[in-house]
């Protein structure tokens, strides 16, 4: 249905069959937003999750290599070389997991936070208002239907003006819930966008942080250090493959 | 115990008490590695996981957001821009978790490759071949007790020869199977450092790949985007400020 952007607030008082078809279709486009914006939500949720869990297991990886040095090795012999190297290997994982926990919190605040507002506070408050207006439409139905059995009978003027007076107040009640809810309806239109791209931005400008974070200042340092580090395992290999030479000829 | 680099296997044909002793050190030096590398593999795991998670979730939201074009929303109205836009976002997240994928790929075939192997065929041979020479020492301790039990007595030559056959035979291999136990312990002194460099040097290189990835594709190509959006963000953030201010004056 193109071209509508809003419910005519105006019409509430009226109540006509044509304004409760229009309030259907908006009814049916939150549904639809809400959906869709808890498929959004779960899926966010994964990313945040699955990054916090990355930026733990980096960093418990860079703890254990730490650790390497206090282990029991009753054979340490020549592990000075080693033991430097794992050091510089958990310094620069270390970082890394800095960087990824970094990442975690702009995605908690950026991304996770904008969206589970939008789910717990707009689209909850739509469910409340909607509860609260039908409340007040029973209401309204039940005072018009004793309303309408009294004019049948002939009752004393005590009881037909404390009808009249509950068919005036459930009626006031009603179009102003009614009012508050085609304004929570129409302003909706146009938090479901902002809703939908601003967790994005958020998720995009911690990713282009992130790459920043790491490019600028590891990759280089990193890059020097396996150099290094490259010299030193070629040492280890070739000291092995003599071993296994030597074990050869042993045989 | 510094010095010691391997278990000397021209002894293993005298089988000291001194060579048992230096075997035990051996046996408890591989035990702390085999421990040791358990919790490094453990900790690399979870980091292959963690990043395939990621991965996962990444390519989940892109498909998501490619699907806002097919939702059924009654009221699409002028959502031409906010559908594009979406389908943008779409496109550059597809792109990150392309490189996740790439990252991931990396990490099994760099990381947690060589470590399970290290872990499953070394480590498992070492056990294997521990318990091939205890159960070949076991039948040598129970050929030399029928041997010292026979001396005592005076059995037939038949027997005699018998016992000795199984002493000379139980020995022989118990000397083979005692050498290539040595030969793996002293293989093992060597491999363990290539065993713990080579997962470290497979993670960091996929890191730096994909840190290289990321920032040289993506994100100039990213940064151009999210200044359009903003644009496009800060239209949605005005129009949405005008109607709160509208629905005010309308109360």
């Amino acid at each position: 249905m193109p071209g509508i952007d809003k419910l005519p607030i105006e019409e509430t008082l009226e109540d006509s069959p044509q304004t409760r078809s229009l309030l259907g279709v908006f009814e049916e486009d939150t549904a639809a937003i809400s959906s869709y914006c808890q498929q959004l939500f779960q899926a966010m949720q994964r990313i945040y999750h699955a990054q916090n869990e990355l930026s733990t297991a980096t960093h418990l990886t860079s703890k254990l290599l730490k650790e390497y040095e206090i282990q029991h090795f009753p054979l340490r012999g020549d592990d000075e070389v080693m033991s430097s190297t794992l050091q510089h290997f958990a310094k620069v994982i270390d970082e890394l997991s800095s960087c990824h926990a970094v990442l975690s919190t702009q995605l908690a605040d950026a991304m996770v936070f904008p969206i589970t507002q939008f789910k717990e506070r707009d689209l909850k408050e739509i469910l409340t208002l909607k509860e609260v207006f039908q409340i007040s439409s029973n209401d309204h139905d039940v005072a018009i239907n004793r309303y309408s059995r009294l004019s049948k009978r002939r009752d004393n003027e005590k009881v037909k003006s404390e009808v009249m007076e509950d068919v005036y107040t459930s009626r006031k009640k009603q179009h102003q819930t009614m009012m508050h809810y085609f304004t929570a309806l129409n302003t909706l239109q146009y938090k479901k966008k902002i809703a939908l791209l601003e967790p994005l931005l958020g998720y995009m400008q911690a990713q282009i942080n992130f790459f920043k974070l790491g490019s600028e200042n590891l990759t280089q340092q990193w890059e020097d250090f396996l150099t290094n580090i490259g010299t030193s395992v070629q040492k280890c290999i070739k000291h092995y493959n003599m071993h296994i030479v030597y074990n050869d000829t042993c045989y």
